[in-house]
């Protein structure tokens, strides 16, 4: 079925210990869709400026990208630089300049409204809880979001969250929202809050998956290589949903898979610049690294 | 089978943001004993000083604990008194005495010597490599170590290293002795060095088990309420040696189920200051959780 993503859409300049990429396509709702495409046909609401070439649009387009809901508005894109620790643990951001992102109001083109899964990247409460109001009655809506919105704008996610089907935050995240200082407890007391689902992301050490139902730990895919660790979490979350949104249902079994081909995703993402590994990689090379994460989970 | 274990024993100050414990009942030796006799009889050597009461030595000796190596000498016995930070992921320490266990060189009774199942507590590569001298040809011997001696008595170590089984380290050490700074590089380089099993500590995100045959990841077994973190890592260890002990074969099979109770056994561990949850539980406590633990890792 198909997938809604509304998200940005950047140019990154990005530096880590392995190299630099320069002003190379980036974005949460690029990376959501590269990585979603793997499983499902996606539908894309950003905005970029007149500055955004036609390479970047084919390349999304020729990957099963519906770009109607792209919107080219007068100026740039919305641009972003940023450098990374040692480990890559850590990054700083070096420089933003929002542009055509700044009041960015994403407007569902009508063809688009009937999209039964959403995922709303990470963005103001109010812009978020804007998409959802334009969708006709979604079966599956999850959404990100982040330290800045959970410190000053609590009350509006508090009310999307109400409202919504699932969401997917890190671990130091998880713990501002709920005030608990233990992973677990934290992601328990998420699930009060609203959302039948709480994915908590933890970077290298894999995440943590909270439901009403079950809960389950799997760690990251055993990667050797991290080359740049940009768009990994808007990846895990196209893997996530892309996958989800071709089972035949919403299971707690399909779920639970769905998580696993998020990790892979991300995995495929990290070990190139920018988006390079993921647009190039292909659903044999998520099988193959499925399989191997389920080893790594079962051991001998 | 026995399991011997040779380490600290210690009086400890804790102090932790649910409370205080003073001059407790601690050391390596201490917590691996208690964590280990939950599967298997265990011969302890280890040395105090004079001021070490009869009640603590009855606590292990009524647990199984053979205590016929733990050395008394004149002086006090070795004291520790740390902080944790809020979240409990740090520590610092306050003061330390070594006392009796400066020149501590452990001589292991002639009737342990035929120990079949080895732990070096975390200690000098050099007193490590004593003990494995004085047994007879045990069948599994595994060490521990800390960022110390990986820095100051690095040759001492990779010596030691290629002469024992397995080692247990936490996740900045590996990092440390093998100059790798991804994890899972770090731990294959690692089995590099000799043992033919790392097992990787990650605290609250559980660990990791490298050897030439599988590869293995666990979460931490997902306990709300953590209210003193000493001693967990012994636990584990304790619980992974013990249960290991009491198999009838080292089969990679068993290593694996081995992780997975030493991961339960530090997460009694946590739940109580000092060793008291640890003293007071059973196995049926240990099987309840490691069923627990299978779930968490399973999902649906």
């Amino acid at each position: 079925m198909t997938l809604l993503v509304v998200g940005s859409t950047a140019f990154d300049t990005i530096e880590t210990p392995h190299g630099n990429a320069e002003r190379c396509l980036g974005g949460s709702s690029t990376y959501f869709s590269l990585a979603a495409r793997l499983f499902t046909p996606v539908r894309l609401v950003s905005v970029v400026g007149k500055d955004f070439p036609d390479e970047h649009k084919t390349l999304l387009a020729e990957r099963g990208v519906d770009l109607a809901g792209l919107e080219v508005k007068p100026g740039d894109t919305f641009y972003w630089h940023g450098r990374y620790s040692a480990d890559m643990n850590n990054r700083e951001t070096i420089e933003v300049q929002l542009n055509t992102l700044g009041d960015f109001a994403p407007k569902v083109p009508s063809a688009f409204r009937d999209s039964p899964f959403v995922f709303l990247a990470n963005g103001a409460p109010a812009t978020q809880a804007s998409v959802v109001e334009q969708m006709d009655q979604p079966r599956f809506v999850v959404a990100d979001t982040m330290d800045l919105w959970i410190e000053n704008e609590r009350d509006g996610l508090l009310a999307l969250l109400k409202n919504i089907d699932g969401v997917i935050v890190n671990d130091s995240e998880v713990k501002q929202l709920t005030g608990e200082s233990n992973l677990i407890a934290a992601g328990r007391a998420a699930l009060e809050l609203g959302p039948k689902l709480v994915i908590v992301k933890k970077g290298e050490h894999g995440c943590f998956v909270f439901s009403n139902y079950f809960h389950y730990a799997l760690p990251a895919y055993p990667t050797e290589r991290v080359v740049d660790p940009t768009g990994a979490g808007d990846s895990f979350a196209g893997g996530f949903m892309g996958f989800l949104a071709n089972c035949d249902q919403i299971s707690l079994a399909n779920m639970q898979r769905a998580v696993a081909y998020g990790t892979v995703t991300a995995s495929l993402t990290v070990e190139g610049f920018g988006v390079d590994r993921l647009a190039h990689a292909d659903r044999a090379a998520v099988e193959r690294r499925y399989h191997e994460l389920m080893q790594f989970v079962s051991g001998v």
